[in-house]
């Protein structure tokens, strides 16, 4: 059996939906990745009995490793370490290091010296006996082992989460744990627009004895079905045969068989080409972008774009003839293209995608409704346009329209390479 | 008191970190802004005993509302209707009105006819005694009472969440418990670029009985401090000396008093002056447009941009002199001034900001250290530059620096209306 974990968000902000919650899923993500089974996360207010009735419920559960994060900050409402010190019947004290350590990295603060002096020892107060993380922010953590389980004590931000877990792995404490997980034997298949059903008929015909041997997760996001398929290392066969059964049903959509995402997918061919690409946004307004530098080393591959949410930008900047958009309208193939071609002359680029399209609320017609998306992709060997309809809100039709942007252009990649 | 809600999403994704989940955050939204309180939101996997044992623990916990997410799906691990069935001694049986509603929503599937019948019944299957929420996409949800607590069940697709959500609160089942919500009395003030413990030293000489009456959270995130104040009706006297307090104590920095964010306050003065705005962007690479124009309705003031991300882009298409990227590199004042008034010219926009930063991991130095951005606005009046250095992953920095560049639009609005 792998180590079994729980993950613990603490902050009113969250229970009243103030913040996207980022901190469960880093967490998650990384002990995913160490082969920890992740078995349940809480999120709870920043009230005492808020915080221990859950450590409470989650240390009674036999959860090995028991990740804590929020509330350790200066103010009055910020009560983790106490609510672990009662919880694991340990008393809180100030830990020199922690205070030296608060201390430097709240140098530049300026007010009341007093006060000054109680927010930071506040922040140096852990519960006896536990191991120091020294704080990326002004926060200090720590681990705690209680009975069997290791408690770790994270700060909110998730930059400082982020930080101080990855140090806490290296801690003979939490490391000891982490060490008992099995080498994990799953691979991760990703498969573009096809439906769930198509999967589900492409692979009824294996034999049972093939079910028997996985566990198989599918999760569908963004047009893309995620398969995740999980083997005993002697089982490996069976996990083979899934794959090469799903291949067989779909085809070139299945995109990726290694778990790299389509990010990944086009980053890597961009690199291996040596090309560069640039964009040409209307409805998504620089969420292609944002999305292509959203990785480090982008700059190797991504020259930029022209944002042309209005049709004056689409015409005097991009070179959209405005006979197109009068006749067609600005959401049209003939926009699309003109789009593409135009910010692949200006910038200069390999490869240029357009987006423009009608993501709501308002907006759309019978004819041009909203969810419709028009992308193009223009590149050495001309230009190749993909009509798209998406139901979902405004947020959830751009998105969809930039995963169906990358989606073009791998298309457009993997021919031009001969593939 | 306030109905108490609780919140459950199921999901092995969510477990392994595979998504980022959005759920939990619309649902603490909309109940937080009906006046119910949210006290606990747990994540489990997609196993029957998973989502039976969550469920035991949180309607033993006297909830008003549980939200369950998730699991609605057709294939075999979607298994929430038959935990809700079991965990509310409820047998399952096919609802006639919702397999007419699957049935017509999943009608151009091609397949086995076999199969997909198989899969229709399987997602219009819902607790005996419980009253149908109608598909937006195809699987139905429902409501079912269980002593003191009304469970609606929801399916996991966030857009379809929301909507069915909107539709379960004008069901007599939901809205009456809804209605107990008593009127909320509670201000929430916005601060920007302001350290917490400034905040605590302005507040720190009021009266105690001011803090007795209210109660007070403040959470900081992308350079902003919210701060949220809860008092009973009779008790606003105590909010109100507090606001002040805090306003005399920080001045122009709070910039929202009625709970309207920096996006709302931007595309209001816009609005408002009739006025237009364009970006030049670097090492945000089209996240400043993407936020602008991700409010319906900011056509009509959102013009586009130019993401500049080479220095090729910056010089070619924005009109930036290659001497001062030369002398004093892309990420410098000069520079980030250049881009603003290139973008403004280009675009024929009344403001246009720019911001080019180092957003790392790689591409820092001494001199130029990574989380340092530039960033520049140029308005009617001029052009002002703001050099912001932010610790932080990349992902943080370029929210910080799109944040920035917002707030700096807002300075140059409030201080051309003469504000």
């Amino acid at each position: 059996m792998p180590p079994r974990a729980a993950i613990l968000v603490t902050g009113d902000e969250i229970l009243r939906g103030r913040i996207q919650e980022r901190n469960a899923g880093i967490l998650a993500r990384s002990l995913e990745g160490h082969g920890v089974l992740v078995s349940r996360i809480e999120m709870v207010g920043d009230g005492l009995d808020a915080i221990g009735g859950a450590l409470t419920r989650l240390l009674g559960d036999g959860h090995d490793i028991l990740c804590v994060s929020g509330g350790l900050g200066p103010t009055h409402d910020d009560l983790t370490m106490e609510a672990v010190g009662r919880a694991t019947g340990r008393p809180l004290a100030i830990d020199p290091r922690a205070l030296e350590l608060v201390s430097a990295r709240s140098m530049s603060l300026s007010g009341d010296p007093g006060i000054l002096a109680a927010l930071r020892e506040k922040q140096a107060t852990l519960p006896v006996g536990s191991v120091l993380l020294p704080p990326p922010g002004t926060a200090p953590g720590c681990i705690v082992r209680h009975g069997a389980t290791t408690i770790v004590v994270l700060p909110g931000p998730p930059w400082e989460l982020e930080t101080m877990w990855e140090a806490a792995l290296s801690e003979p404490l939490l490391a000891e744990v982490v060490a008992r997980a099995p080498a994990a034997h799953e691979r991760i298949l990703r498969i573009h627009a096809v439906p769930e059903s198509t999967l589900v008929a492409a692979t009824a015909g294996l034999d049972p004895a093939v079910w028997d041997r996985l566990t198989v997760g599918i999760c569908a996001r963004e047009g893309e079905l995620e398969v995740t398929v999980r083997a005993a290392r002697k089982d490996e066969w069976a996990a083979d045969l899934l794959e090469e059964g799903i291949a067989a049903g779909v085809g070139d959509a299945l995109f990726s068989r290694d778990g790299s995402t389509i990010d990944d997918v086009v980053a890597a061919a961009l690199v291996a080409a040596g090309q560069t690409v640039a964009v040409a946004e209307s409805c998504t307004g620089g969420g292609l972008g944002a999305r292509l530098t959203a990785r480090p080393g982008s700059s190797a591959y991504v020259l930029g774009g022209v944002i042309s949410y209005s049709d004056e930008v689409k015409v005097g900047v991009l070179g959209v003839d405005a006979e197109v958009i009068r006749r067609h309208g600005a959401v049209s193939p003939e926009c699309a293209e003109q789009m593409a071609r135009g910010a692949r002359r200006l910038l200069g680029a390999d490869w240029a995608l357009a987006i423009t399209g009608i993501a709501g609320p308002g907006g759309g017609s019978d004819e041009k409704p909203v969810g419709l998306v028009h992308l193009a992709l223009a590149g050495p060997g001309g230009v190749r346009h993909l009509a798209q309809r998406r139901g979902g809100d405004r947020e959830a039709i751009r998105a969809r329209a930039v995963a169906g942007a990358l989606h073009l252009l791998r298309q457009g990649l993997v021919e031009a390479a001969g593939g």
